[in-house]
């Protein structure tokens, strides 16, 4: 039988993450005080991470031991499988090798959960007692709320109020697991009492759910923050996935010549693709891309400089291709990637030329998950379908010249939670938006000059 | 690192379907005509089935090969995962060995992809271009829109119109993949359009949609109709999941002395156990529990007889555990059980004293479910949670007797399509139902003598 899926036995996870600034070590840049707009030191993240993160975030070793008990929890569903997309590129008719890593089979249905889980741990060593953190659609929430429930953490999730109403079902997923929810702006926090004072009928929005899960940390001696990708730690434990594709590759006898995902704050991306570095660096050439909706071009229409992280300006300043923040995405299907920013590292690598980034319209997106979902029968997470849309399109360019290129992309999540999206585009109510230049250019003024 | 979970290599998915009539012969009981009541010969079943498939439902030979072509789709997924389910034997203090078959891995999240590819496949090489079915929640409607989707066939599934309202991204996805879905009744059948002038209201049944797709398959000289459970064919093609967990279970070094699945038509749980028959035959001490809902206890409360498959009595009179074709069963969230016949093989094995029935009120099944999310972290389809009840219930009783007994069972799906069942467990609005010895007599009166 012709292999449609690469296997790694149960002891396959990686022992040890990724960290590309050893390798890249000016990749580093240091994160700046909100106010001083000094270099940051550990004492200044200290009211809402634990010290052990806040170590990692600042760490340069190459390789870092993953311990004994987040291993234990990601055998859950770790390792994932490599496909092969074979029905793919028959489809296709392409002469190219599709494979994608299928980060889908998590019990959250998402990459998410990689950091979850290690976030969790180590904050449960560290001996906090609760985590808060924010989440828009509830990819993130949810996937906390299944890291906090395993280590038997408490887990406060702050859900932006119009997404709390829409999409139920990530709450009582959150809910299953142990999480309490609240539709932000709350009246627990003097962040949303606030807002809801000034905005009685606000449907919330994801900096103002920063603000309150932010707060809600720094004001409990019990609590500290989680966030689900931008900062270093977080892509860091998102390298298993780009561990695990690369053994996988090997036992497939094949080397990526294409590597593929879409890209919000990062983490999914990095995860993947970081591992692959070393391999570039030594000259192999392997083209790494991230994918971002045309509706939020980050990396292709940004500028790389130091900018806040929240529109309330109350995070660290981090240097980071960015839309200003105080850009606002349109409502596309895909919230998780409906972020101003981008992970320093990432940003980094794409301003060095070892990433290279592109952007697609969510119309042509959604035709790619569908072909997909009917070649290889999983339902992708518009998110996903970003990565996709560019193996697609880097497997037609191979059917014009020939090339027998190897295409790996990240299969970031399942789109169980995002039917109605797909409803919306068999019902031809998608739009595709492109930002006029003004409007960049109005939200990049508000970027202080650092 | 203690083993949390027993992956098979990518090639070893089994070659061959286990037919538990090659050691059980008179397991297998002829249908009889609905009309003349006489044995039906495959010329009868000929019209709404194709004849490979009805081939394989009279079969006896002990295995049966599974054509590359399957093999090649079911490598989407499987083999799938054995758990070892640490963390919840370390919350339940029990001395007992629980593992659980994954089976919500799949990109329909259940079980029933096993059969509706290898069905999907049979009918594509019978030269069949379109299937009809029925769904009521939509677990079966959505696992055969995957596999007609991968083969190329066209798809028209009957949904219970409440369903089709109330679930409506079920029949999203069956869309994703490609399907055509209509709620039931429609006013494309007769029998639709009969049903829709005597009850212009009507919220449908599974008789009724059943009704429509069997006109629709009988009708339509390109089109054949497919049933999701119940029949020997597609207990069949379930064994894919004991037979690799057998594997599974030797690769651990371990014996399982109890096997576990929950029980509606029967196809998960005899794909799960049947493997462990010869075992049995030989002299192992193995136990064997099917598990249905209080409110819909057809093995436990049921008669072993010939009785109709649905409720206008167009199939064939089965020899099964029957509540009476007019039983109808309560609005449990467990939608999959919800069936008043059973399959003839698990019925005939009920009967010999080799498989054990049980049952089990939902409150404690969900109860069940939620410590399982949140020790294991999977949220489980409310039928699975049957199984995961007894589970935990068999590992009490050896937390009390102190035996390190090996209790392994099916997790037939998640539950991520089934979140509004969690909101109602939480909001302590699910009701516990036990039928009146009077109403299950009144429905058995409706049972032909045969």
């Amino acid at each position: 039988m012709d292999s449609y899926r690469i296997n790694l036995p149960a002891d396959g996870i990686p022992r040890k993450w990724y960290n590309v600034v050893g390798d890249v070590p000016d990749a580093l840049t240091p994160p700046l005080h909100p106010g001083t707009r000094q270099p940051a030191g550990p004492e200044d993240l200290a009211p809402i991470f634990p010290a052990n993160l806040i170590e990692q975030e600042m760490c340069s070793d190459r390789w870092v031991d993953i311990p004994e008990e987040i291993l234990q929890v990601l055998a859950l569903w770790r390792p994932t499988p490599l496909h092969r997309a074979r029905r793919l590129e028959e489809a296709l008719g392409t002469p190219a090798h599709i494979y994608y890593k299928n980060e889908s089979v998590s019990p959250a249905g998402s990459h998410k959960p990689n950091t979850a889980v290690a976030q969790a741990y180590y904050n449960k060593v560290a001996g906090v007692k609760r985590i808060s953190t924010e989440t828009g659609a509830g990819q993130w929430g949810s996937a906390l709320a299944f890291g906090t429930g395993l280590f038997g953490l408490e887990c406060m999730v702050y859900m932006v109020r119009v997404s709390f109403e829409q999409k139920p079902y990530r709450k009582s997923l959150m809910h299953t697991w142990g999480a309490n929810v609240l539709p932000s702006p709350t009246d627990q926090t003097n962040a949303g009492r606030k807002i809801r004072e000034e905005m009685p009928d606000t449907p919330g929005s994801l900096g103002m759910a920063i603000s309150e899960a932010v707060e809600d940390a720094a004001t409990r001696e019990d609590t500290k923050y989680a966030l689900g990708s931008v900062l270093n730690h977080v892509l860091l434990h998102q390298t298993v996935t780009g561990l695990e594709a690369k053994q996988q590759f090997e036992m497939a006898g094949e080397s990526p010549d294409v590597v593929i995902g879409c890209v919000g704050g990062g983490s999914n991306f990095a995860g993947f693709a970081f591992p692959f570095v070393p391999d570039k660096l030594a000259g192999q050439d392997i083209k790494m891309i991230g994918v971002e909706p045309e509706s939020c071009p980050t990396m292709t229409r940004g500028e790389y400089r130091y900018d806040y992280g929240d529109t309330e300006k109350m995070t660290p300043l981090l240097k980071m291709h960015t839309l200003g923040h105080t850009f606002v995405p349109p409502k596309i299907h895909s919230g998780g990637l409906r972020y101003h920013g981008m992970a320093p590292l990432v940003s980094a690598l794409v301003d060095k030329n070892i990433i290279e980034a592109q952007k697609r319209h969510q119309i042509a997106c959604f035709e790619a998950a569908v072909q997909f979902a009917r070649t290889e029968g999983i339902v992708p997470a518009p998110e996903s379908s970003h990565a996709i849309r560019v193996a697609i399109d880097e497997a037609l360019e191979c059917k014009k010249t020939g090339e027998p290129k190897v295409i790996g992309f990240l299969l970031s999540g399942h789109g169980h939670f995002d039917m109605s999206a797909y409803d919306a585009f068999f019902a031809d109510k998608l739009e595709d938006y492109v930002y006029p230049e003004e409007a960049i250019a109005k939200a990049m003024k508000t970027v202080p000059n650092v």
